[in-house]
């Protein structure tokens, strides 16, 4: 992964295959329910042998899903079962769209025999079209049938959208204490904004881990990693991520070893999805560090990554650091820009404010590759933060401006 | 203009000719000072026959142009007597930025017989070049001896950049006491984002008005106009707005007959810069009515005219409501969803939160076309606002991805 994205300490981090069923304890699925036209897989599920612990962020959007309000309320007890995952529609702005999204978890709980309570649900796809409630709930018995303990990748090609390949990671977590496995997959690929949470995300691990535990892990990695990436600045409805611990393993690692794990799987999956956001040819960090605090470090690189005419210059493999120097302007932090240093691709192009001379060839020539690197030095403390975007195509565009309602 | 779009209430306004120099009492011209490398004029002078009423507000971006500072500063005490507009180098994150604006203001001072203080600097272009000061210093007293009391035209020619035409205006404003002018010149076309005063703009008036009053008509003005435009979300370094009164008549009208006739230039500038906007094909006014309050009007049409899906979804002339209500949710704003209704070019597609059996073709005709009105009805009370934008196309970004440093 590029430089300065993810968790610094990867320390007993091994990857592994297999996904969301990396991990003891869970089985998958994807099939087809009909609802996507290209009639491609469209429906997944994802069930634990047992009730297990788990937590979920959703969306700050006031636009809300009722998938998100469901699932809110079914993983409010610190317990889940399964997770079924429609996409094609969102479910969002539709008639009797909470009461769907009830059918869509009854169905799942009666097909495996488990708690209503214990089914999370989350739908992405189009807004505003009213969910073809039967086609998914008639498909939902075939899903249950076909979970299979190697089921991660099919679970995770069936959440996709405009999305352009799979996104899934586990990774084998171990120290002196035991091992466990953390897998995930997750769906972009537009309206993509870190505002709590982003996009879908599914997690899985075979730790034993404390509901409450688990959620404090589960924010806390989410912050560092889906919250700091960004396609469009546009917030999505439906945005969820969860995490389900079978605690199938006898011999689980600490939970620092464990948090290790989850950060670095969800650094994975974020950077999945944003370097396959919509028409991005290239994925660029922004790091801002040197800053007072991390909150300030985080806005001004936030404002850098989500600014059209930098998005629009990564795109050019333009140094332009003027542009940079711009959108931390608009942050709404306090800085000195006789202060600022930068760096793109790694090359010195503005100290204390002013521009170096650099070679301005060479310097697009960095640029032009597909991870692209934009450091920013604000002199003001001991602070950073990355945040991580993707460059301003007119694929983007093109594809938003046709792709239809 | 659109609908929606400036004042409800132009009674007593006639368009006149002439611009910035359609007030009595005000010269103008534009001249070659050689910074453009096109070699187009790029030095534009307004002058006042003597010190006038003056009042300005500039960009709320941190990172502040040297010019913006000055402008501040020596418009204080409320009066000015010229403005200097150099385009091409926005003398933003360079070495001696605040002494090259200095002798910016010393240099027309000296070539006009004025006060130094009486002097404001707007400076526009690109970013972190160093300004060739001697340059445009050496052809202030050319732009001096060029004035005349029709150069507004000239002086709006020279003050662009990427605009692809002159931004200029002006009314006759009559009611039962008298009548004066209002006239004023802008320039776009990128890092437009409403955040106080956006890009360049002035305005004079021949009517007699104190600088205190002045200031709270242009700030009142701008809040309505260029404060709710967008065109690409980026705040520019170097946003003005400035507003000079000569007194040169002597029947002037009331003060609530002047603020209209500010408004409506303003509205009328604001409108051209984001109709020219980078690589924009159609203009479209976001309407939010029915709000509980214009605080909350304001930051809903906001949210949804900055969506760079609901822009890219205007250029596909796609009546994407699932967009614009995803980009409501963002907006830090309650309101009920399914309380919302939406119509594109002023066709219903949405009520009370549900689709409604519209003709996705006929949407789909009135659409594609240069102005589109996107109107909102949140169904919480009374207040309404306007923000416009344009729609996001291929052009835009293939532009800012090519446009050097």
């Amino acid at each position: 992964m590029i430089a300065g994205w993810g968790p610094v300490d990867r320390s007993g981090l091994t990857e592994v295959e297999g996904g969301v069923t990396a991990a003891q304890g869970f089985t998958a699925a994807g099939v087809i329910s009909g609802v996507k036209p290209s009639g491609r897989p469209d429906l997944a599920l994802l069930a634990a042998d047992e009730p297990a612990s788990a937590a979920a962020v959703t969306t700050t959007s006031l636009t809300k899903a009722p998938s998100c309000t469901l699932t809110e309320r079914h993983v409010a007890d610190g317990v889940a079962q399964a997770v079924v995952i429609n996409a094609g529609n969102a479910n969002v702005c539709t008639p009797d769209g909470e009461a769907h999204t009830e059918r869509l978890a009854a169905a799942t709980a009666t097909a495996l025999g488990i708690r209503h309570e214990d089914v999370l649900v989350m739908s992405t796809g189009v807004i505003g079209v009213p969910l073809p409630v039967e086609r998914i709930e008639s498909a939902i018995p075939a899903a249950a049938s076909a979970l299979r303990d190697d089921g991660g990748g099919e679970a995770a090609q069936a959440m996709l959208t405009t999305d352009t390949c799979t996104k899934q990671v586990a990774v084998r977590v171990t120290d002196e204490r035991g091992s466990c496995v953390v897998g995930g997959m997750a769906k972009g690929v537009g309206m993509i904004e870190p505002q709590m949470a982003t996009m879908l995300a599914v997690l899985t691990t075979d730790a034993p881990v404390d509901p409450v535990v688990l959620r404090s892990l589960l924010t806390g990695a989410v912050d560092e990693t889906f919250n700091r990436i960004s396609v469009d600045g546009d917030t999505s409805t439906s945005d969820t991520v969860a995490l389900l611990a079978s605690g199938a393993v006898t011999e689980p690692p600490g939970i620092e070893a464990l948090g290790r794990g989850v950060v670095a799987v969800c650094a994975e999956l974020a950077y999945a999805v944003v370097s396959d956001g919509e028409g991005a040819s290239r994925v660029a960090a922004v790091t801002v560090s040197d800053a007072a605090t991390t909150r300030d470090a985080e806005a001004l690189a936030r404002a850098v990554a989500t600014s059209l005419l930098v998005r629009a210059a990564i795109h050019g493999a333009d140094p332009n650091w003027g542009r940079i120097l711009m959108a931390m302007g608009t942050a709404g932090v306090a800085f000195d820009p006789r202060r600022v240093t930068v760096r793109c691709a790694g090359i010195t192009v503005c100290r204390f404010g002013v521009a170096t001379t650099f070679d301005r060839g060479q310097a697009a020539a960095a640029m032009n590759r597909p991870e692209v690197t934009i450091e920013v030095l604000v002199g003001a403390g001991d602070a950073h933060a990355t945040v991580l975007t993707c460059d301003l195509t007119p694929e983007y565009v093109e594809f938003n401006a046709e792709y239809t309602t």
